[in-house]
């Protein structure tokens, strides 16, 4: 936790303010995106796989927005990147990695997904880290990220020598997860009772 | 042709209003589920595996519905699901997985987009089939399904004899093209300047 602590924004527990999502609709998403316990217990061997792998995943990720001026322009000022802006995100988002595969979803998880959509939208995006950038991501690049965010996993879930078979679960386990989170974070950009 | 003409209710094509998606922001979309020329090569290549399986994919997909009650809800109308309109829908959902592997993704495919966006949404739900089922259906579920219509689809396109590689490369260009779909279909369903 200590190490945790030390990154800047980063307040998962910290927003004890409900999610909008009820834990039962919770238990009815899992069930729709066949998510069960056999994928808790794969995410957290992938958590095991991953965690010296943090930096080069996000070398991928980040090499992607990098290279495409229409995600880019998100971190961007004036059509300027923002180093400090994409540098503080980069530390919450490698802790993402990890708490994603090892965070119980329960009441807290469900809280800080609240928050970090909040984030990408126009009524929180910038403020954690002072930034002047694109005021809100739009929702379709969000979700057609659930594609690069699953895809380009595969290789790291692989990496420290699991079997072919295990490896796919661990991935489909992951694609699970971010198809999960996903669409948590697309409340704010809903129509009332449309969600 | 005349064979596809005979769905009722299918109205490929018969939508000229334009799409609310401009074609460089599909390009953009495209770009960004890493959807490229080879993915078209093989979604051809999956659309000849897949045809004469339809009917046991929508067994599937229609065992997942009808064993879940808040999915099955959205067939039913005061609880009794209503057995004529889970009929209708099936034959264009088959359609439309031939027409998602065959189809160019051009302005008449988005305009189509648009129209089924329409149909899960309150704006137009139940008017095809003149159902009389729950208004709308909420944009969390159709979200959530990229995992099942994803998932279900490695049986199908592994049962004609395919290396594991092609079936990999062919499973991923289905993923793809699912998870461009289900974000089009969120249009409607985002507040304005926010999609
Ligand atoms: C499934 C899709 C996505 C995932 C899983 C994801 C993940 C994350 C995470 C974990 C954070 C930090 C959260 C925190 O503050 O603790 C974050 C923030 C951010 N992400 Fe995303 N992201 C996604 C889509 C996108 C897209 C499409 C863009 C556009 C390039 C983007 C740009 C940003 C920006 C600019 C921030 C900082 C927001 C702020 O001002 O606080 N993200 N993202
Ligand atoms: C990625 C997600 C989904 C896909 C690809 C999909 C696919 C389709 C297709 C192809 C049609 C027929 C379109 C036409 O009229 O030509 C349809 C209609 C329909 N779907 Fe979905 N669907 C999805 C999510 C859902 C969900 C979550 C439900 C809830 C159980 C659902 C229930 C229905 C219903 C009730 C209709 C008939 C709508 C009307 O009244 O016209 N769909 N869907």
């Amino acid at each position: 936790m200590s190490e945790t602590r030390a990154i800047p924004g980063y307040t998962y527990g910290q927003h004890p303010l409900a999610s909008p999502i009820l834990p039962e609709e919770l238990t009815l998403l899992k069930q729709t995106v066949l998510f069960g316990p056999e994928d808790e217990q794969l995410l957290r061997l992938a958590s095991e796989v991953l965690a010296d792998q943090t930096e080069a995943i996000l070398d991928v990720w980040y090499g992607f927005v990098g290279s495409h001026p229409h995600l880019l322009r998100y971190f961007s000022q004036q059509g300027q990147p923002d180093i400090q802006y994409l540098a503080a995100v980069r530390k919450r988002f490698g802790q993402w990695i990890i708490d994603t595969c090892t965070r119980p979803y329960d009441s807290v998880w469900l809280a800080y997904q609240q928050e970090i959509a909040l984030r990408h939208h126009s009524i929180k995006k910038n403020q954690t880290d002072v930034a002047r950038a694109e005021p809100i991501i739009h929702l379709r690049y969000i979700l057609a990220f659930i594609v690069p965010l699953t895809v380009t996993m595969k290789d790291f879930l692989a990496a420290k020598g699991h079997d072919a078979q295990t490896v796919a679960w661990m991935h489909a386990a992951w694609f699970k997860a971010v198809t999960l989170t996903a669409l948590l974070w697309s409340h704010p950009y809903v129509n009332a009772n449309e969600f």
